[in-house]
């Protein structure tokens, strides 16, 4: 197969993960012959830094006529602590979804054996957890009119969604609730939001074309709360944008590791893959970030192109690495290996 | 001291903890001598069924007439899964926090030793934490214009906040932190939202006033994480409604049982305490409800009137009884004693 990928590393410890999950690319293409094109381009802080535009035009063309995107990561404390800035590198990720139309954010969290006891939850309630979360991407109140009162006294988000949004990636979750364990959990908050009644009416009506898979709701609070108490009660679930930034990151940690959860943003021409995690400023250039979360968005770059053989290549090799502890000092406190040392020995496997 | 109550039993489990809180209050009362006034009156579904109105002007009068609320728990599932329900028992409650002017909720989450355990954390990670959550409650979504548009197809929830409604429960949080550990945490979602790009310029200006408190900010997704990862790094946390509501209740069950944890509404004339947890309607009438978090939300209304020396020895006497086990099925598995029983020992403490 030919894939034109673009490959967009962004700030921090962007550029040294993405850096392994490309070595892992060409490896998969040399061994299962394929014809991986990368071509990089900038974007985030870097890209303001440059030509002020954290999404400069060029970065999006380059996406638009590319296959599928690897993107590292984003975001500068510079930009965080200074509520005035005109431009902030977030504007470029978010712009860049809505541009592809990237509707439905993938998060899958599994769980590893050998991990169980990095997990900050006991592991009798952790083990065997395995979910996936469907977060809507362009949509509600990261894409509301923002505004400010002239006086600078107050401030105004937006949040609203249309049923089509709803639909569309309530499809995209209840057809992988059928390839899994057929169960779709809706998370909102229908006891105060319109918009939150909006997405459970809507997603009731879908439910009824998916009759073999079981859905029921939960309100965010509550989810938050489950999350903690009993993740294994989860397979699927299907949530709006903000609410899914925030049980995503919380779910992601339930695992042991951050370091190594990957998400799959699609719905449009083309798809995007990344990291779970930030940009991670302290740890940058340091070589002690931790490269899996990326290449197992590569590995679901692989997959979304039907190539899931060579993605589960991937997934095997990361399991062994983690089995023989070959790790990053996120997972290997005792006698860590660099980043660039993570990417070698699974390149080795491949 | 004399005080008038007024108490909103509601629904599910409300009416029964909320028979222990009374119970105790009059021990109290008894013990120092003070003269404590109750009156009841309807509240959420049991308002509906019989007025079709969640919060009946005859109890909303009541309240005000009062000094302080003592609240039970609200909501039925009947509700929940009927997106078109014209009136929710949750709208009582808002009305009520609006009206009363309660603009600020205070949620503390400590742990006891014993129950340890039964966090769903490992021990090294919750022991010793000691956290109180100041959640603005009158602003941001919950109460921004709602509202659909004419075909249905689509909703809309409008989230604004004023410098006026950030500075005033901002400075109740950073003289609580006075009085702790000195940290106050900002929870928001500055990267993306004008209202909380809002909130981090006003605090920043209030914290000049409060140059003893470190101050620092966490993203809301971040702070998902990090409240499980590691709570013990938190002091005092802000933050608005929505981004509150979800990480209190995260926050809630990582001291091993959310049937312990109170909470005091405040800002206006008069003062309202309740449980964190819900109505429970499953558990309703069996009387297994653990009535502690409504009785240490008595102690908080003691506290609130500066009888500070009462509300001590409401708090010890519940560190007793989970000290010696007489405690509800949630924390005694093998020999649960029942709601009122457990009412029953903390009065004989008293
Ligand atoms: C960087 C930020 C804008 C982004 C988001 O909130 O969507 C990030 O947290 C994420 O989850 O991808
Ligand atoms: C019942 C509901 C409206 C309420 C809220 O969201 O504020 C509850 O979850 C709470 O936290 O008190």
């Amino acid at each position: 197969m030919k894939l034109k990928i673009a490959v967009l590393a962004g700030d921090g410890i962007g550029p040294e993960i993405t850096q392994q999950s490309i070595k892992i690319l060409k490896a998969i293409a040399d061994r299962f012959d394929h014809e991986f094109e990368f071509e990089e381009a900038i974007v985030g802080a870097a890209a303001i830094d440059l030509l002020d535009n954290p999404l400069p035009e060029a970065t999006l063309d380059l996406c638009k006529k590319s296959d599928a995107v690897l993107f590292g990561a984003i975001g500068h404390p510079k930009y965080d602590n200074n509520p005035d800035a005109k431009v902030r590198p977030e504007q470029g990720l978010l712009k860049l979804r809505k541009e592809l139309g990237l509707y439905a954010n993938i998060r899958p969290v599994t769980t590893y054996p050998k991990l169980i006891d990095q997990s900050p939850l006991r592991p009798e309630r952790i083990q065997g957890a395995d979910l996936t979360i469907f977060r809507e991407l362009t949509g509600g109140i990261y894409f509301g009119e923002k505004s400010q009162s002239e006086d600078g006294q107050s401030a105004t988000d937006v949040c609203t969604y249309s049923v089509e949004e709803i639909e569309r990636i309530a499809h995209l979750a209840f057809k992988a609730a059928q390839q899994r364990r057929k169960k779709l959990t809706l998370v909102d908050k229908a006891n105060v939001l319109e918009t939150s009644r909006l997405w459970r009416k809507t997603v009731k009506k879908v439910a009824e074309e998916y009759k073999d898979v079981e859905l029921d709701f939960l309100f965010i609070d509550n989810a938050a709360m489950q999350m903690i108490l009993n993740p294994k009660q989860f397979d699927v679930i299907l949530t709006e944008n903000m609410f899914g930034d925030i049980i995503s990151d919380e779910a992601s940690v339930i695992g042991g590791s951050i370091g190594l959860l990957a998400s799959a943003s699609v719905g449009g021409a083309n798809a995007m893959f990344e990291p779970i995690h930030g940009s991670y400023p302290q740890a940058t250039g340091k070589g002690i970030a931790n490269p899996v979360a990326s290449i197992l968005s590569a590995a679901m770059l692989l997959d979304h192109f039907g190539l899931v053989e060579e993605g589960d290549v991937i997934r095997k090799a990361v399991a062994t690495s983690i089995k023989v502890n070959v790790c990053t000092e996120d997972i290997n406190k005792d006698n860590p290996y660099s980043t660039e040392k993570v990417g070698d020995f699974l390149e080795g496997l491949i």
